[in-house]
């Protein structure tokens, strides 16, 4: 890297995005192809830089986890390829007429996407986010300035100069794509702080990372992530479909942020549906925090705090607690939701409706596993993160969702009477 | 007023927004109705208080301007009853259907509209915004909490006072707007750090005021408004189109963020155009500050500095600089532009659509006047504010830019595999 400043990148890409933002739909399949080959013909050179990361990780003494979630082979690799070619095959949202009329005096106007311009992105230690924030960006027709995990520095620091040849060889200017890993905290506060320079700020990773990215930017912030996403057990609710849901929207992958994790049996249908639900879960090898009428219904429940209704244990806990009524469920949703999913399971359509009229989340479902609520599921081939906020984009975020709109009037010497 | 807090307003505020998110579209029409019979009603109380203010701004040493803008008498009620009722009969944009498909598990996929929930608006001495928020705000189904200037305080405690009491005659919460301009600078800060309770936050007035709402503020912020607004007279542009447009844009309402600020000339047309349209410019009483091609047309002209090219005038005053081509006017605009609107006047269509394509503004135009930037002359019937951001909303707001939206997902038992 050059001894240039953070803000200087901030420039460059800023600068690059106003070619971006001219590239043809074929130009930027052809630079997406590029990075694919790119990172299938460097896969050795990015192994060997991922090894140190990891190792210095191990050292330094970061979980199992962490380090799996860091980790890169060639598997990965080629799963990382393929999806830059996945991205390269979906439609260019960019120069789509999404509005427009004729004004009464002949005025032509016609809204159309646009590509923001500078999207920047500040994530943790998954270095396959560097790769798919960027070729999402640039399917957009954006220029992406990124600031990943420090914890994935060498791999990163690889990954971004294989992309930027990438699209060198493509014929695209490499200043398309940056980094400011190598500044540190100031990589990040530049970013947070780019009036002018940044025209979104993602933030993907833990409550903690997104809540100092809200808080602490200037330039407009997309809210992503956290998801303390809750199951109702409506009276209603079938056995099967209370055990199937709930077993899948906790145990299926319960590290990602749309796995339930509080669930509400309605008081009426706890003596039948607690055993069985809270007895799947267990046979998963899921630890279940209980509330006294949990406890009182089934063996085996640790003693559930207020601490519990509030949080994302992103792992195999779950908390379960008896209300009274929808209104309870609803209140206690309101309370302690992040407003990412929630989902009823019933045959009372009422009940239903209700629920999907009254809670305020980014995706309410009811009678389905809320590990839908994902961009690959939603029907969009590729998912920037989901938006728990209300500007912009909410839930699932594609392509569409990295671009902006700008209006063009077309007149013939029209004046404002 | 009681002696509640900040806090207080937007926690009753939140609770009013889940009242007001419900309402159907004819109990808001009712609503609006009352709050227009209200204003009507209670218009000789509204008067005096304001008389008070006029007497302390006056006494304070504010300017005409800022006192005709402060100002209201019976003829401005009528006008914001009428604005109100104007309001009221607009499409409602809740529960609009913007999306949806059947995923092919069978789970219903459908994006509707629903109210962000609690509108913030923060704005200096115009009364009027104080009405004009709050029924925007309601007819999109959300509460209000507004903070305006203190110039006009004893006139927004009788608005919003004459609001609450309409609202409770309608049947609706009163507590769905609310002021806190009674806190002062405190009633500012809890609107911009209210996270949680304030889904966005809009300021509407001065550069210097966005400006400080935008870096202050923790909820999300729709940015509005300033507008560096340019012309470029290309070589092509027709003598009637370029003194038309020019003027029109300059002199029909100087002290809008619409009205032109710059214009730009190409070298080859300047001898035919800058004393055309100066001459006209001037003989409508609009001072000329020009650079020394400028100057060397035409006489009476102001040099002009750099400040000049970065100055929204917002009065009887214009720059005027001449440009060797259409490069070195898109490089002007893209470092002077505040990216509200600019427009070219031209014959050639490949500059025409040069413009169109490469300028990175809200609105682009093409042989029309930037006056038409408005969200009634775009057919929206209201306007919130001009966005010149670039998330969620650019250009001209109507009521569907009050709006956020919320997936729904009907299924029958369907878990992920």
């Amino acid at each position: 890297m050059t001894t240039d400043t953070p803000q200087d990148r901030l420039s460059r890409a800023k600068e690059a995005s106003r070619e971006t933002a001219r590239l043809t739909s074929d130009d930027k399949v052809r630079a997406l192809e590029s990075i694919a080959r790119g990172l299938e013909e460097n896969a050795e050179t990015i192994i060997a830089a991922n090894r140190r990361d990891v190792e210095n990780g191990r050292a330094g003494g970061i979980g199992d986890s962490l380090i799996d979630r860091l980790t890169l082979d060639d598997g990965r690799i080629a799963a990382l390829a393929r999806a830059v070619r996945d991205i390269a095959v979906l439609p260019d949202p960019v120069g789509q007429v999404v509005g427009g009329h004729r004004m009464p005096n002949g005025v032509a106007l016609e809204q159309v996407r646009v590509p923001f311009g500078v999207v920047g992105a500040i994530y943790e230690a998954r270095p396959n986010v560097t790769v798919d924030i960027a070729a999402l960006a640039l399917r957009a027709g954006n220029a992406g300035v990124l600031r990943g995990g420090s914890a994935a520095r060498e791999s990163n620091t690889v990954l971004v100069q294989v992309m930027r040849d990438a699209l060198e060889r493509a014929g695209v200017t490499p200043e398309a794509i940056q980094t400011v890993d190598d500044f540190g905290r100031d990589g990040a506060k530049a970013l947070m702080n780019g009036r002018g320079f940044v025209d979104v700020l993602v933030p993907r990773g833990s409550a903690a990372l997104i809540e100092t990215v809200v808080t602490e930017s200037t330039v407009p912030v997309i809210e992503t992530g956290a998801g303390n996403v809750h199951i109702v057990l409506d009276e209603s609710a079938p056995d099967d479909w209370a055990r199937e849901i709930v077993v899948n929207a906790k145990v299926q992958r319960p590290s990602v942020c749309n796995a339930v994790e509080t669930v509400l049996v309605l008081r009426q249908a706890a003596p039948r549906l607690v055993p069985l639900v809270a007895s799947a879960l267990q046979s998963e090898g899921v630890a279940i925090h209980g509330d006294d009428m949990v406890a009182g219904l089934m063996s085996n429940i640790i003693p559930a705090t207020d601490e519990d209704w509030a949080t994302e244990y992103l792992g195999p806990e779950i908390a379960m607690k008896v209300v009274d009524d929808l209104d309870e469920a609803l209140a206690h949703i309101r309370t302690y939701s992040t407003g990412h999913t929630e989902s009823i399971i019933t045959t009372d359509s009422r009940n239903a409706e209700r629920f999907l009229a009254e809670v305020d989340s980014a995706v309410v479902m009811a009678n389905a596993s809320t590990r839908f609520t994902d961009g690959g599921e939603f029907g969009f081939g590729a998912e920037v993160g989901i938006s728990t906020q209300k500007l912009h984009a909410r839930g699932p975020m594609g392509l569409a969702e990295l671009t902006s709109t700008k209006w063009l009037a077309r007149g013939s010497g029209q004046t404002r009477g």
